[in-house]
């Protein structure tokens, strides 16, 4: 399963080099190890540091859960301390649910991201600590820690597993360099014209009046006006426009 | 471990019910309907809805998985069909990552959590709908929906596990609590819900397939998924559906 396709989920000339390092610090299942990985190219990241993983490395347990994202795993660099492993970085984040006893930025993780982009666009290297599934970062992680990430979740059930406090990170990180806008209408099939529009409503209102719908009269108007209103709602495309003169016309029995 | 404190993770006086539906449809592993429910409880929502769980309801797999999140499996309801589990709705998102051959809205995460906070705060009942394990949504349950909602992600890699959309989709919602202005309704009008929606399009095609509309058989399924979709674009008001129903009623001649 491991190593068919070294380069799967990297696209031709993505510079994913210039993301944040994730460090797992001793993270201990190696099936978790591997739904990072699937998080982190999800994500579009892919150095990943691990800090004495308790089960050794490599892990096949961690391909096995990786769902193909094997570019990760097989870059991935093994330290045995979290200091070496954050040695030649010079910004990072401890992501930790729990208030420390410590003063120290606390940031969200769409903060934080916007952080990351902007040291990298200056030239510098950020890294996130992610602590083990038992019990998280210890304190001598986050004293090395620039900041700390909190995610605001419900406050009585706040607690996630290793991959998806990653899969968070890794959004955030995603969204804040996408151009990807909020709303878009997809499909091959082109918006029609007010012309278009308006002369269907014309022929609709014609069997509308024929058939005996708009009345009383004094009420037509209201009625035509609602009834355009719903369809300029939907942003009718040409294609559907046609489409609408055949039902009203089959409806009319022609 | 299940039901042992049955409000656990449920701040007192915490009203959850006023987060959209969690809709899982055809799920197959327990294991992953109990992460969900996990995820969800981290976001603050507790609604989920199950239509036709591969391995039936309730599965002790799902409470394993689930941390705790027991409050959310104990009042899951399950549905036969999506439109039986969405009828009651109003407003219907549903989860893609495949683009359709469909005119629809595409939103983000960010923008539907904000429009499902708008909704809310305007007396209406979102929900969106998650695929199962192996194929994810079906052209029936999009076509059903208002708009879509895709994650941006790495494009050469972008699946994501059912747990994982259910909680990024969470982290959005929870995240969109604080600054989302309510939206305003204009007029009195409410919208239709999905229950309404169906029983005109039932209609509808009745007429459709009368008057001779659908033809030739073998296209009148994409006929009326198209006309659906085209509808439920315009998110009718419950007032709009009854004129449509007086429209298709008039032009028939009846």
């Amino acid at each position: 399963m491991a190593g068919t396709d070294k380069t799967r989920g990297v696209p031709e000339g993505a510079d994913f080099g210039q993301g944040p390092a994730v460090i797992l610090v001793a993270p201990q299942l190696g099936e978790n190890i591997g739904a990072c990985a699937r998080a982190m190219l999800n994500c579009g990241l892919i150095e990943m540091r691990l800090v004495a993983p308790r089960d050794g490395w490599p892990n096949p347990k961690a391909t096995a859960m990786a769902s193909g994202a094997d570019v990760v795993l097989e870059r991935a660099q093994v330290f045995e301390t979290t200091a070496e492993a954050t040695a030649d970085l010079d910004y990072v984040l401890a992501t930790t649910a729990r208030p420390r006893d410590m003063v120290k930025a606390v940031l969200t993780p769409r903060a934080a991201a916007a952080e990351c982009r902007s040291r990298i666009a200056g030239g510098g290297r950020p890294g996130i600590l992610f602590g083990g599934e038992r019990s998280g970062l210890v304190n001598e992680d986050v004293v090395l820690s620039d900041a700390v990430v909190q995610v605001p979740l419900n406050p009585s059930f706040s607690s996630l597993n290793l991959a998806q406090a990653v899969l968070l990170m890794g959004y955030e990180w995603f969204q804040s360099g996408s151009d990807t806008p909020a709303v878009a209408v997809p499909g091959s099939d082109s918006p029609a014209t007010v012309e278009q529009r308006e002369f269907f409503f014309t022929r609709f209102e014609a069997a509308l009046e024929e058939s005996g719908f708009l009345f009383p009269p004094e009420l037509a108007p209201t009625i035509k006006r609602n009834l355009r209103n719903l369809f300029n709602r939907a942003g009718l495309t040409d294609q559907e426009v046609r489409t609408l003169h055949g039902v009203v016309k089959s409806l009319r029995g022609r």
